[in-house]
């Protein structure tokens, strides 16, 4: 008979309720990890809201969370080199391993992956606002002395960290990134770790602006003011080298193509909301201007944990309110308010390390 | 006093006339060419049929043409290591050598250059339908024993080397171009000497189809087929590695997001006749897309040539239709004949290497 | 009770025997594959004349032979998406999918590699110069129409087109290769497939440098050719773009330091016999040269099975001479005077698709 | 008349004059630069100790130096942008911007490079241990609110900036740097500037390695500890992701392909005092390891400035002792003492921004 664990289960929009819950079987290759701390994701509230998640419909009630920390609690018999009790961030992504873009070193491209809580797969995969959640062995990562609440922290990191390298940043860039909230704030953090000498964050929320300044970015900018425009003029290349857009509004992409320089780079993150978005595709050609998308993350738990551990990034500021796992449909309203919020996370076993 | 020389000057859309003309001066730096054959671009057919060139309005009656070889004439005193009779193509673009865009190896992003043959300088700058060209000496690339038809279709395949470059093209590469003018077939041929192992060329002309089925590509398609967008998924990867959008249509760019694979790059070369564009950049961020501009060219004429040389590309074959300098007005008209026409040229000295 | 089947098996140096072996068993994951056509590598001749193959000593006697094109003769129940029939080429190194070299697509790197026909593991992986062998199902690539002859050197041709992609070839390259063993004619077919101008193969021997003037390259050169040193000052930018060291000899590796350009790349592909080599380091700085080198292959079978079906590429020329797989000993014997041979293979199955 | 000023001349081995020299003269295209600051390089050091420096061997008494900060004191009429008064940092090399190094990009590889306080040119330039010194336009970089003494330090931040950039540094990555001196500290924050996670400095000197220590890198080693080679193998992926050479030492070359990773790469930064070296070239193959060299810089200056300006990289704590102009040939002593000094420079002007 299954043993039962407390769990945060999506039954449709609105309606997420913390119950008792299958514990995942440990079966070969993989191991279970006990959930110490697991951050809200926009893709977690498009499920609360919505029910779904873009075309991700569910077609059962399933666990929520991808944004995970925790200890390594049950090993498979098959699984060398990862003990019991060792400290992990998740990496909720797990791969084929064996198709051409696994093979090729670009595993967020694998159509075969399996995604923790996710309705991405026919039936949807339970996440980890649970206190226990069955992963492959490759995809715990080794925190170290790093504490949970920072390991929640990895997996946005890592979509941040994906972004800059997929961008070729170059040296000594200047850098612009529409859209302040935590995907925005990591890629800002991420850009000046990494060498950018000028780091700008616009936003429309005078909330997220002063959040942004206080987290250590060069200037704030925006989006509605009419100056905007003469912004990249004034830079010595005539606009910014590389830019983010990590909002999802469409106006931000599109005001982009005028503030970046010729030759420049701007990176998609943000999950756009709507369909097709006008763009100048002119200036692309006459301006050498590069559009490119980030999706997920390759390879980059490790260097992410590496980049925190070694003081080049600060993510625990950025963790701004806890929640136990009993209270997920609180944290989940406290989540969607831009305000006030950058992450929220919950707090799900009761023994920081157990 | 001023000797004069035979050449094709524009006065208003429709109106080029062929006249005796003011000869160039050698000022420092400086060598002239005597032409021998020049292409015709759209751009000459822009400023024929419109009397401008997008935004590029002349302030006075000029010299068109900038697709050119020929034979140096006289040499400034400062010039070294250049004699007079050399055979040459003429890279028409003269960068400013000296900006941040020009130190780093990408001229072609020059905001101060200057251009035979166009009115992107106020006054317009002469270009070569005449028996005399002024360029400065590094603006000249050696032919060898290549013919001067040859050298005259130095400055298009630029054009498509560049392009090729730009979109850094992965090894054994399944290729897309749209639009089989001049630029798609010299691009069509371009991949294919650099490793390509499927090149198709989608138009919606059944003779430019035919033409690039003779010119070697190893399929056509016709864009307004309704399983076009089936074409990709039977891709090994599930769509073209690298798409070429080089017809100017928006409908073009917007239907090469569905053909090329995840993580696949589409290069915006052809010079698009309107503004923004509705494009999904939705795609952009989920597969991981890349759209990149590509803008003349850099320092390829050498390449250019070499390829030419040593039979990797056989550009001979595009030329279509030969006029007299004298016939200027007709020969550009015949150059506006999709139906007939790939690329028309002027052929202007009377003695083929005087 | 375990089938037998015919194997060329090695015991000692010099002592190859064709025998009864047992038939490889049928593991989840794996596939068997009834080899059609097997090519002889200058590891399997170390192999035979030796008994080692540099460090990699056997702890048991084992079957030789990794360069293998055959048809799939039974599928492991596990196994999606191969069935039995279908023709193959084989890539003979599995890596472990999960370490850090393998998620980065950097396979070549997994120190953890299995390799058909070596003693690189202990014991030693049999290899297949047999009439079966077992490989996991991503190690089979579709040969498509090709025939096995041409399917056994999609091995070779993989160090080939990894090594070429190595280098970051320039459009348009100048290249000089030494050695004009297997390796050697085919990285300059590649290289010359991939847009190489010129492509000059350096080799002691008349009979390899008339060999590689009959298969295509540009001009060939005898290394102790005093004038040598001359070469690369005649070339447009003072020497070579790339240069590929397949012989092996470190006074060949010295000699390319003289005759590559400024800023211009070597890449390492043959075995060295010795240990370290006097290096002009002086050099590697003042004139920005790049060593690197090229270990087996990443996952470039597809990419390799591409260019030979697309014609870019003409494998079959280099196969010399072909032996029944009774005949091991002799094919080996054959395969070690480089006067006569370029690449022989074993016919293996009487049948030749069965 | 000319006009006379003073500057430190070097006669011979031993023998450098402060004296009064003629002014440089204004030609076209290029100002005049009133030198506050200028720092002392390794190359000084061998002008100064052995009367020449490698191969370059001057024809003339000359002026030494080329770590200029300065202000423009005069412009020529052909001069636009650039005006008297603007305090700027100079780029010492002057290249020739038409050949085919200089228009890809690659402007250190330019052979017509006229180098300030060089005997590369014969006769040697004279350079900027003087009053004033003559330089083309663009060699001057705006240093905005910088100090002088900051000024002279951005020529030997771009040797670092453009070592680290030519190393293609990975994110997060592990680097060692062997040998301490300004080059090597330089290259330590610039490592660590963009992003290295740890950065490690070898050298052999315990003065060097608690200064490098007070400089903020990671973690020291003496390259005698017969424990080094262990060192790589404790790293995460088997070795340091990337080496940087700055001691000129060749067994600090040769034991750097003991500590990098499989894949990793080494770059040649320091002059190397002999010929050839003995490198371990199989192992460039079977690891895959990529040497390269590092020559002066690019177009880096811009960068450099923006890196200190940014607070990315604090030059100015390595800036040791400073002399008169009067007392050049102490300062030259005192800065081939590698116990005490790290960066030497000169304060040449009395009014700190005349």
């Amino acid at each position: 008979m299954t043993d039962l664990m407390r769990a945060a289960v999506l039954y449709a929009a609105g309606d997420v309720r913390v119950q008792d819950y299958p514990e995942p079987a440990l079966t070969p290759g993989m191991v279970l990890v006990r959930v110490q701390r697991a951050g809200m994701c926009g893709s977690d509230l498009h499920y609360f809201h919505d029910g779904c998640c873009g075309a991700f419909v569910p077609t059962r009630p399933f666990v929520l969370g991808h944004e995970l920390s925790g200890v390594v609690a049950a090993v498979a018999a098959d699984v060398d080199g990862l003990a019991v009790g060792t400290r992990v961030a998740v990496n909720p992504a797990r791969a084929c391993d064996r198709c051409a873009y696994c093979r090729a070193g670009r595993r967020n491209l694998c159509r075969r992956t399996v995604m923790l809580g996710s309705a991405s797969t026919r039936p949807p995969t339970d996440g980890g606002f649970a206190h226990l959640v069955a992963v492959r062995a490759d995809q715990c990562h080794r925190l170290g002395d790093l504490d949970h609440a920072v390991g929640a922290m990895i997996e946005p990191l890592a979509v941040a960290l994906h972004a800059v390298r997929r961008a070729g940043m170059p040296v000594a860039a200047r850098v612009l990134i529409t859209g302040g909230g935590p995907i925005g704030l990591l890629i800002a953090m991420t850009a000046r770790a990494l060498g950018a000498v000028q780091v700008v964050v616009s936003d429309p929320s005078p909330g997220r602006r002063e959040t942004a300044l206080a987290r250590g970015v060069d200037d704030v900018d925006d989006p509605s003011d009419p100056n905007l425009p003469d912004l990249g003029g004034e830079l010595p290349d005539g606009g910014f080298d590389v830019a983010f857009e990590a909002s999802g509004a469409p106006a931000a992409l599109r005001q982009l193509f005028d503030l970046v320089r010729p030759g420049g780079t701007i990176v998609q993150v943000g999950t756009l909301s709507t369909g097709d978005v006008l763009l100048p595709a002119s200036q692309v050609m006459a301006r050498e201007i590069t559009l490119l998308g980030s999706f997920r993350y390759g390879d980059v738990f490790d260097d992410a944990i590496a980049l925190v551990r070694s003081g080049r990034v600060d993510v625990a500021s950025l963790v701004s309110r806890v929640f136990p796992l009993e209270d997920a449909a609180q944290a989940l309203a406290a989540a969607a308010d831009p305000g006030t919020a950058i992450k929220v996370q919950l707090q799900i076993a009761s023994d920081p390390d157990a």
